[in-house]
């Protein structure tokens, strides 16, 4: 197996692009996929500030190395989760990677700072774990970032990642989700430009990318998501992946092609009844937003 | 296990609706969707003429049946396509039940009407044996029904197969094909209608329906089905109806609900530029339409 670039021997297959590379070779190829992505969907300007969320596993990591690595400079946002040494070893390769690149890291713990932590919100709010945890995390990095004075928000959701989240979303035909699935969400009123640089690059690419980088990354999955639907979507896009090579990427590439453009005007009509939190700001459709009203509940008692 | 309907001992359940059935509610439950069907898509009207596709499956066989008890009035057409003696038995059951029930059959011929079978189209055309054969009666069965003076084509694709065709064409993003993913497709220039009013059914539900109303039909899968692409979206769908019952159903009806109005432009669009196949007067976008290609080379040598 030789490398598609320089025909040198190559270290890593890639079977959606039916290509090999060597090891200079894969990592150029991420960049290129990076770059390609923040062309395609205008992510950033050169004088945006950007805040990368950081989780201490090898997507977030990659993608803070990988922004570098294109010569942009942003900064990290960790968010402690209070699920035991779990989070202690997250937060630990999360400071070592910043302390490293000489990278500007910031730090809020879940525990110290909001008095919670995500298996106590969940039971109390009776959420999945997963849920109580994304709604703490997105209204957390958005806030920073408006704080902070930051324009955009960049996460590491990869290929595997944003497939599993259409699939599920296209099962139930949820209209406004979907609408909303795209690589680079426009700032609104009261939020921050959102953007996933790495939607073009898969979960093993990724894996790839740290071990060739030497980037030690948080490598168990999250002991609180086992059994969650979106590992099961991503089975089920593997299994697919597995007798149809590249379906996976068809399915995202092809609905950010030809489906999103379709759905436009129903992410437009979503935004109207919006008007700030009575907590914090923070915009909502109700009174109190719905960290806000978790907080209180989980905080409780 | 109680009917929902009447309490009585149940003899089969339907977990999608959470429900269980004794055999004349469950028969009144299969009638009682395919007159939703019906309405919800105003498939047809009183005058109408119906011409069933009927394979001598399950399906098919159920539709006509259905059909007939709901009160309408409808004939067959049935296409012999030559696949040994899978074809013989499926032509044997569906004459038997034509005569059984006192209904007007309509019977071509592949070989002998049009000089070949699927299983050579597929081999002279380098088509899969699905795709020769899917051509030929989508042709033959709206020659037949605007021959014969049929405003209507009903065919017994159920909830499993447009399921199936949905998370295929969803996979891919074909919005043309997913516009045209219609339980009644309007009639056009040369096109009759063409309605499925069984796609509120499961292909569990049939094969009931077919035991309880005592139609001998064909249980045999087609040969030369075994492996093609469409059976493999039925496991993947099974599979997720298996973790979470009602989400095929989900999946298919929501798509009818929210999705399919959004791409009414891209059906529309669609019709632009056609006009009638030199050889056999069908609508097509070339100068010979595809099926009069496929015969050409399929019968001849």
């Amino acid at each position: 197996m030789k490398c598609r670039r320089c025909k040198a021997p190559a270290v890593i297959d890639v079977r959606r692009h039916n290509a090999a590379f060597c090891s200079d070779c894969f990592l150029h190829h991420c960049r290129e996929q990076v770059r390609r992505a923040i062309h395609e969907f205008s992510m950033f300007g050169p004088e945006d500030r950007i805040l990368v969320a950081v989780s201490g596993g090898k997507d977030s990591l990659a993608l803070w190395h990988l922004l570098g690595a294109l010569g942009y400079s942003a900064d990290g946002l960790y968010i402690g989760l209070g699920i035991g040494g779990y989070s202690e070893e997250s937060e630990v390769r999360t400071r070592a990677f910043a302390t490293e690149h000489g990278l500007a890291l910031q730090v809020i713990s879940l525990p110290e700072d909001h008095g919670y932590d995500v298996e106590t919100a969940a039971q109390r709010t009776r959420r999945s774990p997963c849920g109580a945890c994304g709604l703490s995390k997105r209204h957390l990095f958005n806030r920073a970032a408006l704080d902070g004075g930051y324009d955009v928000v960049a996460t590491g959701h990869n290929l595997d990642d944003e497939a599993a989240v259409l699939l599920g979303n296209t099962l139930r035909w949820e209209t406004d989700y979907l609408a909303r699935q795209h690589p680079a969400l426009p700032a609104g009123r009261g939020f921050a430009r959102k953007i996933k640089p790495l939607y073009r690059l898969g979960e093993r690419e990724m894996a790839a990318y740290c071990v060739l980088e030497k980037i030690d990354y948080q490598v168990d999955e999250c002991p609180m998501a086992a059994g969650n639907r979106h590992l099961g979507y991503k089975e089920t896009l593997n299994e697919l992946e597995r007798r149809s090579p590249g379906s996976k990427a068809a399915f995202l590439f092809g609905f950010l092609d030809r489906m999103l453009p379709l759905l436009d005007p129903a992410a437009h009509a979503e935004a109207a009844d919006v008007h700030p939190c009575t907590e914090c700001g923070e915009p909502t459709t109700g009174d109190v937003c719905a960290f806000c009203r978790l907080r209180e509940r989980a905080a409780t008692a």
